[in-house]
């Protein structure tokens, strides 16, 4: 963990400390370990790597664990120190995101199986280039959510809530591609639908990214920014 | 509520009681909302109900307003009241469970906006037979975990956990279905890939109530029973 993370280093060497500080490093190892998964799946996707693919599915037991570690350090954090303020805020986020982490798996997953798919059929259909230009940019999302996360870095998360807007206006104009080549010539329909599913689930952790991103807003400035406008947003984020 | 709710009759007359009541009840009619939401988003694509389809969207702000509402008044349980136990666990599910409704909520909303382009286009798509028996399907599987929830009915909840395994093979066959129409006659293409969307939409629906069901066992009895097999469920059903 960042030794520059606030929350973090001002319980000096206290037992709710070493708690708190201990499901932090399990959430960023988790953190660590989807965006692993998301890499991977689309590589195995787009190189046709079976084995990668079931690697992939094979890891999400492990995903599926952590969330479940994580959430029962947190229940115990809970019960036991009876944390306030922005520590109690950490503890709420850290739940929140825990689900965004283990959805954005399953997602992972989910392209993972399709990639396997795919590849038992043989030759890649169209749709190849969305796929990797949206897949890039929903890797560096998930990346940055981490990194701003570890960091209580607010611009950052502010970013990554931006960048979710790119992600939908790309994804609905991917889909409109794809529709053509269907229509043009409808005996590839079954595979470009399941590019169709693996750029749904890629615009889906998009918005999972951006809402670890407004967990991240939520901790450091207490105020919870679900559900409300980008402008909204840059205010909360710009207010000292 | 119902007075049968055995975490919320122990604490007599407390503020604490008072506190956990009054999140319970908004919980409970966020609940409510979802499900008719639900309901009314298949009603406006069947019946092409553009003005219905209009309202569902309308009110999804609703929903995600009592997300906020509900997330706030457990956190100020947690920050004034220390729950522990069972109490800790209903502060813990409610705030998961939650984040569970609101996405119910955005999927109606999903399937309320596709109802209304469809109605634009006029004449009804192949597929809606299948999006009829899920949708049906689902709206039960709502149903009965919210009624699980309000009662910590356990069987019930593991009913709900068992339907869920029912909608996603009959949603793997209603896709293949719609693949084979689009195949016969690919000017209907894009029509029937919206279909796909709302039974997709659907599935997620029966994947969220199935996590409500299980934050009912975790309540009830005290485990974590997300990934984890159906005869285990079971067993922590039936353990006394």
């Amino acid at each position: 963990m960042s030794p520059s993370n606030p929350v973090l280093s001002h319980h000096i060497s206290s037992q709710f400390n070493e708690d708190l500080q201990d499901v932090h490093t399990k959430f960023m190892s988790m953190g660590g370990l989807v965006e692993q998964q998301v890499a991977n799946a689309i590589h195995a996707l787009l190189d046709t790597d079976a084995n990668l693919a079931m690697d992939v599915q094979f890891k999400d037991n492990t995903v599926n664990q952590l969330e479940r570690d994580i959430d029962e350090g947190l229940t115990l954090i809970l019960a036991r120190r009876h944390p306030a303020a922005i520590d109690l805020r950490m503890v709420i986020a850290m739940s929140k995101a825990n689900t965004d982490l283990e959805r954005i798996g399953d997602e992972a997953a989910k392209i993972a199986r399709i990639a396997q798919n795919l590849c038992e059929e043989g030759e890649s259909p169209r749709g190849y280039m969305e796929t990797r230009h949206i897949g890039n940019q929903v890797r560096v999302m998930i990346h940055d959510a981490l990194d701003a996360f570890a960091r209580l870095d607010v611009d950052q998360a502010l970013k990554v809530v931006m960048a979710d807007g790119d992600i939908d206006r790309e994804y609905q104009s991917a889909t409109r591609t794809l529709m053509t080549y269907m229509m043009e010539d409808p005996r590839h329909i079954s595979r470009v639908i399941n590019v169709m599913w693996v750029l749904r689930s890629l615009e889906r952790i998009g918005d999972h990214s951006r809402n670890i991103s407004e967990q991240v807003i939520y901790m450091a400035k207490g105020r919870d920014v679900r559900h409300t406008s980008i402008e909204e947003i840059e205010q909360t984020v710009h207010r000292k």
